[in-house]
């Protein structure tokens, strides 16, 4: 979306030049490292923009942006180690390039820098955007830990599913444009609202993600098409699909018996669970659910007192996410 | 000290109420049970007394107590997995008991937790105390980077490893004490002169623990007496000696000798080490240096506008400190 542009260059800069050229230098050249690998910047911009939106002047939310930025890559240091992933935004991981202990106390000073950046935020919303943003930090650190449990676990229904996403994505979206509003003085029932329309956005985020996944375009799609099939990733689709098999005995030890296949026949494996999700209708049922979510957002969107140009602002930030290819 | 007694039992009433019952229970029951293990609750009791010294009310400052106190047992936490320490307080440490995913992401969690509890805080101070509280958890990671880079380190000079000890240990009781001050609306005179007694406390603290190690009670010292030697840490002693030993080509040579002996050797490593320690005369010379720092931060404590009853008190703490086995 077009006027983000102004505002992700004003991150990218403000990235840029903050002040990690420190000592131990093994401490922050991962920090810069991790900084400097890029990404959508999504988080930070939205904060910059429903500050805009609601009517308060953006630079007062640059400090508040910056630490959710920074605090957003800590995440991705911390969990890239849990989860063992060599790679991020196609470079090394930093426990890869360096080691598991480098990251985790880097990691430790980049949440520790965060919480340094929001106290620059102007005084009077200080203890508000502390509360909120440390509030939102321990529900990330449990949607971590609940995705990590539905691993071990044989059951995950669709509910506690949505719950974990919630946690573990939608409610930093939410909270980076609750952040912009409140430092732009917006009333109490706007702050909710857009805080509303940036959790469900964020449900409705994961879950089309969880779409690309399989069915993506493997030339736009960033990552390996077919990733979470191979790693028997409980997704939507994986949970939905094991649900209406169900009532098919004859499907379900079909799907099964391939969760089982080891990672040596995984091109079979993803056209294989590819075929079930096709038969039983995964992909409609999976852009339903997207939609609806899609929907609630937009419906949050519509009941604040913004204008019609921030509307239709968010609103095609919105269908812009969902229409994403990576 | 007698009149700590109060407070220690305040605090582990009140971290045994924190709200820390809740799911994933994987991510809470190790906060429970890291915070359960007991300890000296050094930072905390001072926080509550400097509050109490400097005419404050106590409970004002229960809740940075108690965030200060969370806040140690996350670095606890993580530097156990960074150290490969397979006890704490002679109890599995948390990624033994459990394992070093869970053992990050409750560390992550408690650090986050206790930027809610500190947030607690009377409204016109907690600018102020956040700013300082999260200046000085920067400091203890880059302490701890610190330490690690030493263990690769050939050449660590002394003054070195104090800045080391001070970033790493000093500098949170030194905190601890200045937040107590701050929420007892010390001027910043006070503030800053009873930040400087525990800073220069913490350094000697730190430096009676190399002593203790080598030197310690077997029976009354908690932990293996010459694990430091053992594990060739550089400690103050170790420094010393080597500094020491260069004007003597034949000692230099021995104590190196003896720095590359395995682990299977470690009875005669330890008493060929202190042999040599005892030849240099390491432990006058490592007393003497912790007392410069314990009367350092008793000149810092005499220019306090404290009154007596007070001085003496964090004065008998200081030498209660200093004269500890454990």
């Amino acid at each position: 979306v077009e006027p983000f542009k102004t505002y992700l260059n004003l991150i990218e800069n403000e990235l840029a030049q903050l002040e990690l050229n420190k000592q131990p230098h093994e401490l922050y050249e991962p920090i810069r490292y991790i900084l400097s690998l890029g990404g959508k910047r999504i988080r930070p911009v939205l904060t910059l923009t429903a500050c805009e939106a609601f009517g308060g002047n953006p630079l007062n939310a640059k400090y508040a942006a910056l630490a959710i930025e920074v605090f957003h890559n800590f995440t991705l240091m911390h969990d890239d180690i849990m989860d063992k992933a060599p790679l991020r935004r196609n470079k090394p991981t930093v426990h890869t390039k360096w080691n598991e202990t480098i990251a985790i106390l880097s990691g430790d000073t980049m949440f520790v820098y965060s919480q340094l950046l929001m106290l620059k935020s102007p005084d009077k919303h200080i203890k508000t955007l502390l509360e909120l943003f440390n509030k939102t930090a321990i529900e990330v650190c449990e949607g971590q830990q609940l995705d990590m449990n539905f691993e071990q676990q044989q059951q995950v229904s669709i509910p506690s599913y949505i719950n974990m996403i919630a946690l573990k994505t939608a409610v930093l979206l939410a909270t980076s444009l609750k952040i912009g509003a409140i430092i732009a003085d917006a009333d109490t029932n706007n702050c909710n609202l857009i805080y509303e329309y940036g959790k469900n956005l964020g449900i409705a985020f994961q879950l089309q993600d969880d779409i690309l996944d399989v069915y993506g375009n493997p030339d736009k799609f960033g990552k390996q098409v077919g990733g979470d099939i191979i790693s028997n990733k409980k997704t939507f689709l994986l949970l939905k699909a094991l649900e209406l098999a169900k009532i098919n005995p004859y499907k379900l030890s079909e799907l099964q018996n391939w969760l089982q296949v080891s990672t040596k026949h995984a091109k079979e494996k993803v056209e294989a669970i590819t075929e079930i999700y096709n038969f039983l209708g995964i992909k409609e049922i999976a852009e339903n659910e997207m939609k609806k979510y899609l929907n609630k957002a937009l419906q949050s969107l519509d009941s604040t007192s913004l204008n019609t140009n921030y509307k239709e602002l968010f609103k095609s930030f919105a269908h812009s996410l969902m229409l994403r290819q990576t």
